[in-house]
């Protein structure tokens, strides 16, 4: 595997993003909680930086104003002469690059965390872009021993050759912790609390990794993006029907060629055609009706992540 | 109990809305299949016409775009000078009476059903004005009568004095479906099968009336609404906590004085401060965080519903 380099340095430059879609509560309310009261995000080598990722949606409980903030940060968008006929959230991603980056440069954030709900019964999903970031793959293995009684799957979305286009893509190191279900617009005191702690466990794996800790090699299994699935429509482009009962709240469970996948409003079923099993999530995610997604395919693989080797000592200086 | 007049001719005049609010998902898309295949609605001596109530938000997939149309069938706003500043649910409410109406004429439709969905946890519930309507207490018997081993519950959610403002208020007759948990903008194949079911067994319950059946008198327990109780709030009016855990998904469940309601940010419980047993509903619906109500309180109570007498038989000429 063609790993990416660890950091050499302490990460001191952390941020937590909440609100990148506005309607996605427990980010929300956990930002504005840590803008009120901040001691809960230091740590002894470093102080996470809460960033209300989007107010403008999240002033208006809505997923986005103008477009998906999450879907911004191109180098498109990020270098495009800025025009009073941008929607907001493209301003909106100039700003958080400036404040969080810029992307790709020495000056970006260390680690972006971002948090996020789904109405997807996915439970804790750690996502990241690839399986060669192996800070964050020990990071993710951090988290999932934390609470071994919960699943806590690693998802990978990033597809060949796509360009990285999500909030934490502008900082050196980024994780999404996507929680679910949760409705949009909703506040539940469990996935709030599971979101938290897993704040607070990130940044305690971070604070371990400044201290000049050490973190063997390890094998990771994980779910690998192979693209959506869209419902079935009429031939004007409306829902025909929708998931069916047996594929419902069942992500992460795996998918047999044949079985059913949608339920039509005419009362017959439609299976699944793929010639191999898959593991579907975002089953019925309510903000994927409009991408024309009504679940994502993934691959279950296993793979070995390298150690993370400790932080040369910070020398000192011989009086 | 002061009872009102029960229907003396068939009920003919029958409309089943979907989408008042845009973004709950079963009446959206049960109506618009409906309107593509109206033959389900069709019984002996009527057929029910499918009203998608509120296009705008529907094709948002928002609650409402201006106001919440289900709140504006008041005589204030459906008597008003129509005006290019109205909210466009306002206008709608105008058209849905002309349609539906007028509000309290003999013009009227005999029986409009109106279709919803909450994230709340209530699972079937039956929403009357109050239980001096015994025709329509009479058809929600005879829906808890279909699926006796489901909970469905009657709320009479009319509070003293209050001027009724709800679409199915147009009609001589009206019923809300609220069934739920299912996040907005959603569309879960279980909660759609049981709308439409339950859609059906009000037709065939119309249909019995109109050929004659005589229904004899009955003891029911209803849910009357006692008014909403906020979140807690922070000096600036954002939330400073939650649901409590112990509360959510609860709807229904006897509440008592002393139990916790509310966990704040802070980790501390806020808990129940009322003299009485109450019976929380719509706890944690995600539509009503805007209008200041976490949940809210209904009392249990039991009531007799007088006989629903047979309409005459229909003179026959002699010749």
């Amino acid at each position: 595997m063609c790993a990416l380099p660890v950091p050499r340095e302490p990460l001191r430059r952390v941020a937590v993003t909440g609100g990148t879609h506005g309607n996605e509560l427990s980010g929300v309310h956990l930002v504005r909680h840590w803008l009120r009261a901040p001691g809960e995000l230091r740590r002894p080598s470093f102080a996470a930086t809460p960033v209300l990722a989007n107010p403008a949606a999240a002033a208006a409980c809505r997923r986005y104003v103008g477009c998906d903030l999450n879907r911004a940060f191109t180098s498109g968008f990020l270098s495009a002469k800025a025009s009073p006929d941008d929607p907001y959230e493209v301003t909106r991603a100039r700003e958080l690059d400036q404040l969080l980056g810029p992307k790709a440069s020495g000056a970006a954030f260390d680690l972006v965390l971002d948090l996020h709900n789904t109405t997807a019964n996915v439970g804790t999903c750690l996502i990241a872009e690839t399986a060669h970031q192996v800070f964050v793959m020990h990071l993710c293995r951090h988290l999932q021993l934390q609470t071994p009684e919960l699943p806590c799957r690693v998802l990978l979305y990033k597809q060949p050759g796509e360009e990285s286009y999500h909030v934490g893509s502008v900082a050196k190191n980024s994780l999404g912790l996507e929680l679910g279900p949760q409705p949009q617009g909703v506040l539940r005191a469990d996935v709030f609390s599971r979101m938290r702690a897993l704040v607070a466990s990130t940044l305690d794996f971070v604070e371990l990794f400044n201290q000049g800790a050490a973190f063997p090699a390890f094998e990771m299994e994980a779910y690998r993006n192979l693209g959506g699935v869209d419902f079935p429509r009429t031939a004007d482009g409306d829902l025909a029907g929708t998931v069916h009962p047996q594929l419902q709240d069942r992500d992460f469970e795996p998918l047999q060629p044949g079985a059913p996948i949608f339920q039509l409003f005419s009362g017959e079923d439609v299976c699944y055609e793929g010639e191999s099993t898959v593991y579907p999530i975002f089953i019925n995610e309510a903000a994927y009706y409009e991408k024309g997604v009504a679940f994502i395919r993934t691959e279950k693989f296993t793979f070995s992540v390298p150690a993370l080797p400790a932080l040369a000592p910070t020398p000192t200086l011989v009086p």
